[in-house]
């Protein structure tokens, strides 16, 4: 639960988006705008930093005198115009399109792009559901605004409200430390690991046994990786499960805020132009990452210093132009683009559908909660922008959809597929069933999903979910460390209990209950054949039938009994034993302790899927390779999380048939959307400087103004946020930070 | 009341826009998709109709083969992009303009834009709304869908669904006569009677002495002008009353249904696209002008013959180009571009946003007195489109207000011609308080705008207004024809007769109740020193008091004990004298007679203040375009309903930083924008010709595509729909039917 709550609040992780989706660029260029007198703002910092960079003289950038006022930013969009710009390559994967990305307009050698420690590919960094890039060498990371969302919240209040009035610190030492769990992760080393993982398998596993198999060399690859301390290793999986990367991860754990933008900047236009276009968004803002004085990762402390990366982006002060080369480097989260037509239609008529719907309700549930007590507002605010960009998101997927034909497309190239494997008896005999048998699977996996999702939905209470990880990691506890579920190691400890601190900047009881008890007679009232029996008896669900008078005493027993609101309680429950935790009185405690066996029954049936998926997926997957190969195309793996890098051009669009989108957009923009009112409420220095068309020197020729966002024909998805563009010679020329509806 | 709903429901008259309007066009051009087989389509009919009038050839149309299946139109729309093709000039203008409209690309000898009885402006005529042209030698008119809208739901029925289906009438037997009061009007001749009207004013007259005297000039010279049977004639005012013009029209009133397009082609995107761009609407349909057997103008008859046309309209087979010149020539009803700043802001803070508001309510109540009920909603449709129409413009207009600086403009333009004046003893004496005057009248005239507005609302009920009509006409047949009030006279008898008619197709007792109810209580809510005394008496309202039930109570006895309700009553009753009708038990008739005094007492007021009001408004005027002269400036008059020209090109344009309009929208965005549901459920056999790409020889190459609608940059107001689009050989290309939202 905590963990979904969590990849919406902190990753905005948009679902997946099919090939070329059009997305967009959080800008720098020459987009700044300045008030009068001697301040100036980031934008300035980095071409500073950008052009000492180049000289490799020390960094002299003085906060003190540098970042008193900042007023906008400039941003920049893409988005895709054509097919040939579709593909999340990764690095190693660059040698093979050396020539065409030459042809693009890359100046760089192309394998400089497959050396993950070299410039600019070390530069580039994950933050965990977005990604960002380091601009100095004092460790400054620049990302969005939307990707430091949670952050700039955790640290707003009623009278510092940061959200809405920025976050400008005068010196290092007034930076603060970002919201609890915030990480900055640097890709140090991928390695196949696919023998190590697939080749000591025993034949004839069942289902359940494959998964926790493949889990256990997983887990053994981390732990020889994470020898090696302040690092965060994982094992990636490709291609649904046909190739294994060992990746490893430096991960630095002090991150702190170093500069925010106002939200009449930051989330200008907010969800009315969220995957809108034209936009004019200042997307940005800046962490620096910290480490211990002996340049290791440290936790959070006053003696940390700026880490110092051994590489770092440099700003091109001319910006970029329409129809230059740009690539983006970044961690794009999961895309799900070799699906079955049978699971694209199921996406279409149910998952979107369902969840745009549930989504919306649960938005409004939220609205009408937390009215009229703007603190409590503040603390569901990362919910809610997550919530609706999803729903937003859904909308726009489901409309090009039904303008599509993506099922019946699916549908040929898997009858093709099937002929040109039949056409061979070696090829007929390794794959003559791969998709006939992922078929089934796909059809069985979707029996469950209307109980899957629902009850997902009724376990959110905040309380329930804290509880439920503090059971399960007592109960984890009993094992050796390595048998123990992945989540809940020794490794795992300080994320569990950064988890537990942060529930209380984004929980408010009143809220959470009156939320909660929405999402319960949601699940309520699905079809009861698809009820968690265990859930039911102890919320007083018969059928489709609740008592809500019985359901409100019975949440008002919970939030008045329990101890888990308080921090420290639950913090200090990371260390209970399982006996002590089945005879707490705390409701909650009660509750998971309940619900525990119920829900490890259900975990087994997932994984039993799980395991018998990670044969079949792989299975068709090395067929639609074979057979793609065999007609000459190269195949980029799904995104997974890993570093991906992408590349098109910068690049107006055609949404519809009449109407144009530019590839920029400029600050005269700003004046056309100003209403005075969130979420155009430009600050009034700002729309005093465009008004007069004091540029101080920003003013693009080709556009005849300061450019604000653009478009460029990048491949993108959710993960990909705070991606930094750059261009062909590897200089930074914009952020990514959305895509448009239309794609 | 009634000829304020007729004058929504027939033309759709769009309220005044400033000067840079930005217009659509409906279109013909290349524009055509046809089904497979041997039939064709209207345009295919003028197409071969502008072949025969260049080669003098008789007609040789056979509708039976020709009209059979009709499937889309191309249309084609105007958008303005520059100050520089501002203008609605008069025929008489035209020499001035020469030199311009000759480098922009008018390729006819200028002066024959002068001639009204040569061509081309012989072939525009008026449908009194709405614009229109010959397109045969055989009386075959073109104009929008929208303005045959209430010609084709009279002749719509639950069984024969004219308006959902289209109309294709096999023969010319099978055309249907248009809705009562349909007139095609062929302007013949243009006279200046300034003289005749100013020039035997004695002076001293009251502001309701000076009304009436101008008022009793130009009924003389409407009669001496009527001598000419099958004429109707008009006075025109100019520039507020400086100039006067008498104006002679053909007046052809039997008119025929010729063709219409399903709605789903003519109202394609209905409110939700309208005034917005890109637009895919096929708003044209045809009637045919029929005359008796002698040529002469006569009342419908089985044995009349088309009206064989001096001049008609030939079709441009190549259709028009981006960036080439464009005139449209038309009767603009009514633009107020030399209002005082006063009066601007007047509009801005009060009219639009009251109104807006209002219609948005009343539209409200008409869908849900409607629902259920598809007969009723078809009777209303022509009043909701209305509605919806104004209220839409409203809001567009409303926000151009609030980005612009009109108001400032104008209180700038003000004080400069009041220095100017000043700067002259001449002036000075002349013109001196022309401003000062003006401003005056106009303070008083709001005064009473709340009354005014409201109180026209409170008399909407149908029958109410029947009666009002029939008491009025009665009390004016006690007077010599010459001294009755204009609308009442001899001349008159026809059209009431038809409206009389005309109410039975767009009312349903039901209906009419329940909004005319919501109307009555808007009006009650009103503060109460603003109502009208006798009014509140008959309702019962007592301040803004009114009890439901009594309301109730009396309205069901109106309804339930008239005889109103039935078309032969009311025509019967217009042969009755005052003294019938004042002993008449219809309660309708006893309200109409009892609102009778209150209402004259209102009336002179208006009177009073009109005279007045035609004796300042000239005065500035007349100061304003000596002050332009001065400048070097051409200044053309206001629109009046008189036949116009406005010159421009095709032009895309840039509606917002970021995004630009295409000149041309194509069949694809048909597809693109097609959900099956109305108002995007085209035709199936149409859908079926773009996806395979069966242009039928009607493809552009420039585009790529068939053009479907197209922006230009003319100038236009309500009253401009159905006009002609014609390039600089005087060929159609399109007709005007829209302008955009942010024009």
């Amino acid at each position: 639960m905590v963990a979904m709550y969590t990849g919406l609040a902190e990753g905005k992780d948009k679902p997946t988006r099919r090939a070329l989706s059009k997305t967009k660029n959080s800008p720098f260029t020459a987009s700044t705008i300045l008030p009068a007198g001697p301040s100036a703002w980031p934008f300035n910092a980095l071409r500073g930093l950008a052009v000492h960079r180049r000289s490799h003289a020390p960094p002299v950038i003085s906060w003190s005198s540098r970042m008193k006022k900042i007023l906008a930013c400039s941003l920049v969009l893409l988005t895709a115009s054509a097919l040939a710009d579709e593909g999340m390559w990764t690095p190693g994967q660059i040698p093979a399109l050396a020539e065409r990305l030459e042809s693009m307009g890359l100046e760089i050698e192309p394998g400089k792009l497959t050396n993950l420690t070299g410039h600019p590919m070390k530069a580039v960094v994950s933050l965990g559901g977005c990604s960002a890039s380091f601009v100095s060498p004092r460790g400054l990371v620049v990302t969005n605004h939307h990707c430091a969302y949670g952050s700039i919240a955790h640290n707003a209040t009623d009278a510092n409200n940061l959200l809405r009035d920025g976050f400008r610190p005068e010196t290092l030492a007034d930076e603060v430390p970002a919201r609890p769990g915030s990480r900055v992760l640097v890709t140090v080393e991928v390695r196949d690991v696919t023998n190590r993982v697939l080749g000591e398998l025993p034949p004839d596993l069942d289902g359940r046994e494959r998964y926790l198999a493949i889990e256990k060399t997983g887990k053994e690859l981390v732990r020889e990786c994470e020898q090696d301390p302040g690092h965060r290793c994982r094992v990636a999986s490709y291609h649904g499960g046909a190739n294994y990367e060992l990746i490893k991860q430096l991960e630095i754990r002090d991150v702190r805020l170093a500069y925010a933008p106002p939200a009449s900047v930051g989330k200008y236009g907010g969800d009315v132009d969220n995957w809108m276009w034209p936009r004019h968004t200042g997307d940005f803002a800046f962490y620096r990452a910290y480490v211990g004085p002996d340049g290791a990762p440290a936790d959070y402390h006053a003696d940390n210093v700026p880490y110092a990366p051994d590489h770092w982006l440099a700003l091109e002060p001319e910006g970029i132009e329409d129809g230059e080369f740009v690539m983006v480097a970044g961690y794009p989260g999961r895309t799900n683009r070799y699906r079955l037509a049978d699971e694209v239609r199921n996406v279409i008529d149910w998952s979107y559908p369902e969840r745009k719907r549930v989504y919306e309700e649960w938005l409004d549930r939220i609205e009408s909660a937390t009215a009229g007590n703007p603190d409590a507002a503040l603390k569901y605010a990362s919910l809610v922008a997550g919530l609706n960009n999803a729903s937003k998101n859904y909308g726009g997927m489901l409309q090009g959809f039904a303008k599509g034909d993506l099922v019946e497309r699916k549908q040929a190239l898997e009858a093709e597929l099937q002929i040109w494997v039949d056409a061979d008896p070696g090829r007929a005999s390794g794959y003559g069933r791969a998709i006939a048998e992922l078929r089934e699977l796909v059809a069985r996996q979707q029996t469950t999903q209307v109980r899957d999702f629902y009850y997902s939905l009724a376990r959110r209470g905040a309380l329930l979910g804290a509880a439920t990880t503090l059971y399960r990691l007592a109960r984890e506890r009993e094992k050796p460390d390595a048998e123990r579920e992945p989540g809940f190691q020794e490794r795992d400890a300080l994320r569990i209990r950064e988890r537990m601190d942060r529930i209380d900047r984004s929980f408010d009881a009143a809220v959470d209950r009156a939320v909660w008890k929405h999402l319960i007679l949601t699940y309520a009232a699905i079809p009861a054949d698809q009820h968690v029996a265990e859930f039911d008896r102890l919320f007083g669900i018969d059928g489709n039938t609740v008592d809500p008078a019985a359901l409100d005493a019975l949440l008002a027993g919970l939030y008045e009994g329990t101890e888990l609101d308080r921090a420290e309680v639950r913090r200090e429950a990371m260390e209970y034993s399982v006996a002590e935790l089945e005879t707490s009185d705390d409701p909650f405690m009660k509750l998971a302790v309940a619900l525990y066996d119920s829900d490890r029954s259900l975990e087994e049936q997932s994984e039993t899927l799980a395991g018998l998926l990670q044969e079949a997926r792989p299975r068709f997957m090395e067929a639609l390779l074979a057979f793609q190969r065999d007609r000459g195309k190269v195949i980029y793996p799904d995104a997974n999380g890993t570093l991906r890098i992408t590349f098109g051009t910068v690049s107006g669009s055609a949404p519809a048939d009449g109407l144009r989108y530019l590839p920029f957009t400029t600050l005269e923009g700003i004046l056309e959307k100003d209403t005075g009112e969130e979420p155009f409420d430009t600050p009034p220095e700002l729309l005093q400087a465009i008004r007069t068309g004091d540029y101080r020197g920003h003013g693009d020729d080709a556009i005849g103004s300061v450019p604000v966002n653009f478009l460029s024909t990048v491949d993108s998805t959710g993960g990909n946020s705070g991606s930094p563009t750059i261009n062909g010679r590897a200089e930074l020329v914009g952020l990514l930070f959305d895509g448009t509806y239309e794609s």
